[in-house]
This record gives C-alpha cells, structure tokens and sequence, in this order.
C-alpha cells in the first residue's frame, strides 16, 4: 500500500437469508447497493416439495458473487402440518384476496422463519457479523404471524441478549412495502427477476433442468407476485404454465 | 363413561428440552410433578463429540415414561468454534470458579438454546402445547449469555408474536437456583442423578456401553455438578475416572 492511498473501509459484513424468491433477491441486492460486504447468503433445505427454490437461490447467489453461500439442512417436514412440507396437504389455487387474508393459511411452517433467523444468528456469531437481512413482508404476507415487523423486533431484541452480538440487527427493508413497490425497487436495483422463483407447486416438464420448471400462476405466491408487476407497471419475466 | 364420573382433567401439554443432564431431567422431574401431561422430551443430536448425552436423554426420557422423545439432528459442527461441537479445541480442564465466570467460554455453542428453544417452539404449534421447559440456569452458568432470565423473556416474548401460540411460556424453573438447591429440589422429587449425564469429555472404557463411560471430573460441567453435590450434602453418584 502506498503511503497516500486512501484507507480501506472498515468491512460491514451482512448475512441475506435467500430463498431464491423475489423479496430475498431484492433484499440480496439491497444489502450490495448500501455497501455491506463481505455478503453472505444462508439457503435452507427444509423438506421443500420442489428443490427449485434452492436452485435459484445458489443461481442468485453467484449471480451477486456473494463471499460464501450457505446451504443449512433441517428436518421441518418431521413438525408436518404445512402443505409447504408436508405431502397430504394441497397447496390451495385461485384464491381471492379475502380468503388469503383469512387466518394463517395451510402454507405455514411452523416456527420457519423463527428457526431460520436462529441459525443466521449461529452463523452471524462466527462471522462476528450485526446485520442480517430477511425479505418478510407484512402487506402481502398471506398472513403468516412471523412476517409482522413487531416481531422482527421482538427477534432481534432476544437475540442481542442471548449471544456476544449486542448489535446485532434485523434488517426488513420490505416489511412495509407492497408487491408492487418492492418491484419497482429491485427493477431500479438492475435486478433480472427472471432468476427468481416464487411459486409453491412448480410444474415440472421434460428431465427437471432449470429450464423446465414452470411457475403454475394459481399459488397465492404466484397471483401475488402476477398482481405486483401488473401494478407496478413492470414487465413480469415469469414462465407460467 | 357414566354419568357421575368427575370430568376428565384437560390436558396440559408441555415439552422438556431433555439433554440427558442433571438439570434438564430435573426439569423433567417438575413437570410431571406439577401436573403437566402430556409430558414431550426433544433432545439434539448436534455433532456434539461424545454421544452418551443422547444415551442419557433417552434412558431419563424412557425412566418418565414420556408421551414421546424426539431427537432433532441439526448440523451446528459447520458453525464450528466451539470445544463442545469442534475437535481442534480442547475442552478445559480444572479451571477455578473465577476463570470459569471470565467471560463466554470455548465451549460455548453459537445461539445454540435459541436454536435449540425454536424448534421446541416449532413442535408446540403442531402439539397445540404452550409450556416449553429448559433446564438454563443464571447463577451457575459459567457465563453463557443465552442461560440469563432476561433472555428467557426475550424469548418468550417473540415466540408469541411469531406464531399462533399467544400464550406459548418458556418455563425455566431452575434459573435462579444453585446447582446444590436444583439437586436437594431433585432429590426431594425422587430423582436418581445416577442417570444423567453432565461430562463435558467423558472417558469411555471397554466396548462404549453406557456401563463403560465414566465423566471426566476435571471440566467444568463436572466441577459444578461435583461442588454442587458436596454443598447440597447429597452423595454424589456419579462414576468418575
């Protein structure tokens, strides 16, 4: 180093829980534009129906070229009880909003958001990072009780009192934002959401290559995600079946 | 039923995190002895480097007679940087009480009893039960940030917001007690500590039946338990090398 160079930023290492989908992306990119780096991202094979969504989640991972990606195995499908999970449940198709809004809904897993915020934590401990960013999203959130930002808040209070990270935050930069606004913000971050994969019940056609999965356009991710970019105005980059 | 039988008592479901130790089988011993039933035990098969603490949990598990005993595997090895879970460090040996209460020690498993406690948390909501009891304790806790009851709290506080159950409680009836005040309290209620398991590094001699495992009586897991039964003026009737 020369004498006259300017000094290194201090690192703001972060950890992004990325699930391939569109706020995780979002959230992926997000932490790039403020300048946190290195950037971690943490995938968690929990019994999924369909491993497409950890396809797009490494896809996306080296996409940003993140520091290290992360993939956590846990055995959620032993709790059963979501159709998310568990086989003998329907993923449930076409429902209006109304019905959406209506009661934590059959795709919920128990616990998932709080056990997949635990295990950042472990990791966050390692790396000696603060700052970890999850895409949860209390406006379009199906009404699931751990998307809700008082209990991101209750998350991270708990965990700066239970380890050595006692700066430790959550960051939910799209826990107030609509479908529509959390596009339009990741199209202005150069996001291709083409990568990204949101639905629940993929269908699959020919030998399962990431070129063969098709959203089914009927999950209440899906008509989420079709009525954001209608309403954000953004062309929707989805393959529907 | 005939119609003069006195009303069946509602059950009152609650699951003990069972390590197999002397204060989580007390725990154990509280729950039953308060009432509670179905009683469930969850143990963790966490890549710890000595399995006779799953040996014990099971043993203490199947000696209450539990509804059922669920092991979790969960991968904390890859988080590395703790004696109890990574073979490059060494577990200390024969430190005195002030070297013990100097800070977060080697063993000390990143977010482990928060990662621990949300898949207790996960397993209510499918159970519909809303008493979790953990055996951590404050005053003997060798300086674990996540045995504090303001962590307990915590806890508790953001599983309610997190999930369905609004009045999920986190019992942790030891956290103020001495480890000679848990085992004169386990004694009264019966217990034979010659069960558990508390050894950090325990030595196993012959073929690795639980009949060869002796505790090692120099970490500091065996140097509490040990003080804890002198104080308490209980033989101790643990097998130590």
């Amino acid at each position: 180093m020369t004498p006259d160079a300017a000094p290194a930023a201090p690192p703001r290492p972060a950890i992004v829980l990325a699930s391939g989908g569109l706020d995780s992306t979002t959230c992926l990119a997000i932490a790039k534009a403020d300048g946190y780096g290195p950037v971690y991202t943490m995938a968690f094979d929990y019994g999924q129906r369909h491993r497409h969504e950890l396809a797009a989640a490494e896809r996306v991972a080296r996409h940003y070229g993140v520091a290290e990606h992360r993939v956590v195995t846990i055995d959620l499908r032993q709790f059963g009880r979501s159709a998310l999970t568990d086989d003998a449940l329907a993923v449930p198709k076409n429902r209006d909003e109304a019905a959406m809004a209506a009661g934590v809904p059959v795709t919920y897993v128990p616990a998932r958001n709080t056990i997949f915020l635990s295990y950042a934590l472990a990791w966050a401990e390692v790396l000696k990072a603060d700052d970890v960013f999850v895409g949860v999203n209390a406006l379009d959130y199906s009404g699931y009780p751990d998307c809700r930002p008082e209990y991101v808040a209750a998350f991270q209070a708990m965990a700066r009192l239970g380890t050595e990270r006692t700066n430790f935050t959550v960051r939910a930069p799209l826990v107030h934002l609509s479908k529509a606004e959390i596009i339009r913000l990741g199209t202005g971050l150069g996001i291709d959401y083409g990568m990204t994969h949101s639905c629940y019940d993929p269908i699959v056609r020919g030998a399962g290559s990431d070129a063969d999965v098709l959203a089914c356009g009927r999950c209440d991710s899906c008509l989420l995600r079709k009525k954001g970019f209608a309403e954000a105005g953004v062309p929707d980059p989805t393959r529907y079946a």
